[in-house]
């Protein structure tokens, strides 16, 4: 593996869910791969999961960590070419990148889209620059449209928890009070559509995702339909593509134990974090089918197996 | 040991004061102890002294650390069950603690008292649900009403530099500008009492601690009295516990060189940070009665032999 | 190497340029050196290059590193003596330095000038005050008035691409929206001639640096001329020192291609961030000319070379 941008730098997913299966039964067994190596981690978003699964399965692989919240411990940045920059940013990525990345081996950045231009967030044009800038090898800890460690992490968790060969996944949306990403939910679509997996997504009118990410997964608009027979129900909010970034709120598609009830005792699954009675409820949210605690911690055996991937490809 | 949350969780304090004391003389006797392991150090609330000699702590016995800014780093908590989560508080620590415990073998937090809801504060129930949540032992780096790593150091600070068996150890209250919690000087009380000592609390009326932390303290309102003939001055300011959280300033309580002449040349002590000419004069805290410094440098050895003896027996 | 404050504590700025080249080539050969030992980096202002790569140099060397950004995430600090702490400033730096100190091996701080109080800027009081505070070695990562670890970066950089024994060196004034300090340009000045460099600076009349910085330096009013058969142009922002802290903006004063035309295919110097099109036009700045990116690069290596020279005479 060259690069960690997406689900397209994988040859076979199922090559990193083993490895990263293997890892999680013996984290300890790369310890030494990542010495006299640094990881760079750069956050321009919050982040839970990923900036400490990182961390840790940094540490894990013997590399040294720098994490480095972009805009609060350095300058801010400025992303776009041609400006004349004199307002608040006072750094342009077409420096902070290469130079970043002449003190790192690996470089991880986290970079949300702006959910107002749908054109530029779904070109990843930022993500695109900051891997043609880089010197290193990029890691994906979310842009725009994709979240590939958290899909790993999902087919991981899916692998292992699936009582049948072809388990049937449900992708549903959920409302939430804020404008979110689609990339949750790309992401997921593209892995497990990639890995051979079974998947309904549904949604309301007009929720749709994209496109180039459903690809031939099947597509319902009744959630309870959709939720019947289900193994594994993946809830997740997001915004509009098609009116791009607006917020759709019906607290009628919030996940209950009582829509849960058509399902094959389906397991949960949400990458966190999740909005207490108004994405789920609570009450299910706390039963044991929900395995969202499980899925966030297979970050960090997800993280591993990419860390080993890209370190035995560019040692 | 199996957690360290207060005094409670140790069968008796002075074995620790004798690790600490013995760790400060030859910090690197357990460098290996912690190697392959990690200790998540979760903060809500800023820290200066319990942040870096945790940290510092942790590398001198091998432990790989995580420090993390909750709130600021991660997403806004929530800490209530039952609420709909529709407003800024994106995540709840009822996932939060499972999946960041998960990623540990050790977990550290910090997390300050509401000082408005008494009944919630005093009963540590956020504390006790983290602990709850944690699949691995938790470390207390000050919660709503005890701050037991600060009373170690103490009792350390104080053994060290004691010249009789039975110093009389005297906490005063002192003015300050903001509410702050009575941490500090509750589990200073509940520490030094727990070690045997004589200790004298002394405030302004109105401003007693809880009974549960004053024990068989003797407890007077006559600053100079209390003072005479003292081997060592814990000066704190406390916001008050019986109008929970109410500031009261009475710049006469200051701690000053003139009302140091009744003791007995005590030592002057102090948590840090401390308000100049506020809560005590600059002449007498810059004097070589203030021990302040090598109070705080104490943090380390604390730190550790807490580590120390949760490694072990947690192995 | 008892200190690393300015030029002045090195006995020959060639000995450290020479071991910074040596560690660019073979950056492990001190990487237990630092075995045992812990660096705290304290950061009161914003900080990418000189946050990054005092972690890395840190990390090559073996020590445990503290990065810790004071005023976020601990408590606001007082540096006045004699105040009476009522305010926002909740610790004093009295107590700070001394106790963060004890945790460190090695002290390093950033502290930008007040840009209001010249004399006070200038008489650096705030990093002597530290470095009398601190109970071990203290490196200045930019102070009121001067930036060495930048200015070493810089020497290196030019020894590694000069041509000619002797090349011509050029430090430009040019525009920018904000009051920046004079810091990165007194201390450029102050290496490159404490090396023995031949110096020219030019800027607009009343934007002359203070003479002891400016030294023997050909001082010119005229940029065009100035630029004339330069070998390295080092271009910088500065505020005025004569109306201390305030902003000049002539945009004619911008480093483009064109003014470059006159040089001998000068190296095009900064030392970032810079704002394109205000600073320099985007236009040279991502040039084959302009070294901008191996510059910062270099930050690496020479808080290398300080951290191997405070180690081994520390040790």
């Amino acid at each position: 593996m060259k690069q960690f941008l997406s689900v397209k730098d994988t040859s076979d997913p199922a090559d990193l869910v083993r490895l990263a299966r293997d890892l999680k039964k013996d984290p300890f067994q790369f310890e030494n791969l990542g010495k006299r190596k640094t990881i760079g981690l750069i956050f321009l978003n919050p982040s839970l999961r990923t900036r400490m699964s990182m961390i840790k399965a940094a540490q894990l692989v013997g590399l040294n960590v720098i994490a480095f919240n972009l805009n609060q411990e350095g300058w801010k940045i400025e992303t776009e070419d041609g400006v004349i920059m004199d307002g608040d940013n006072a750094e342009h990525i077409n420096e902070a990148i290469p130079v970043i990345s002449s003190y790192c081996d690996l470089l991880a950045i986290r970079s949300f889209p702006t959910l107002t231009d749908r054109e530029y967030d779904y070109s990843e044009a930022l993500l695109i620059k900051i891997q043609r800038l880089s010197s290193v090898p990029v890691i994906n800890m979310e842009s725009a449209t994709v979240h590939p460690l958290q899909s790993l992490t999902d087919l991981v968790t899916i692998d292992e928890l699936k009582k049948v060969e072809r388990p049937k996944i449900v992708l549903s949306w959920a409302p939430h009070p804020r404008s979110l990403p689609q990339s949750v939910a790309n992401s997921f679509l593209e892995w497990t559509l990639s890995h051979g997996h079974d998947i309904t997504v549904v949604q309301p009118k007009g929720l749709e995702l994209a496109k180039e990410f459903t690809g031939n997964a099947a597509v319902s608009y009744n959630q309870k339909e959709a939720l019947s027979e289900a193994d594994f129900v993946y809830v997740k909010n997001w915004s509009s593509y098609n009116e791009y970034g607006s917020i759709y709120r019906d607290p009628e598609w919030i996940i209950s134990r009582e829509k849960m009830r058509v399902t094959n005792e389906a397991k949960l699954m949400h990458c966190l974090p999740v909005r207490r009675n108004v994405v789920i409820s609570e009450e299910i949210l706390e039963s044991p089918q929900s395995v969202v605690v499980q899925q966030a911690g297979n970050r960090v055996c997800a993280a591993q197996a990419v860390l080993v991937s890209l370190l035995k490809e560019n040692g």
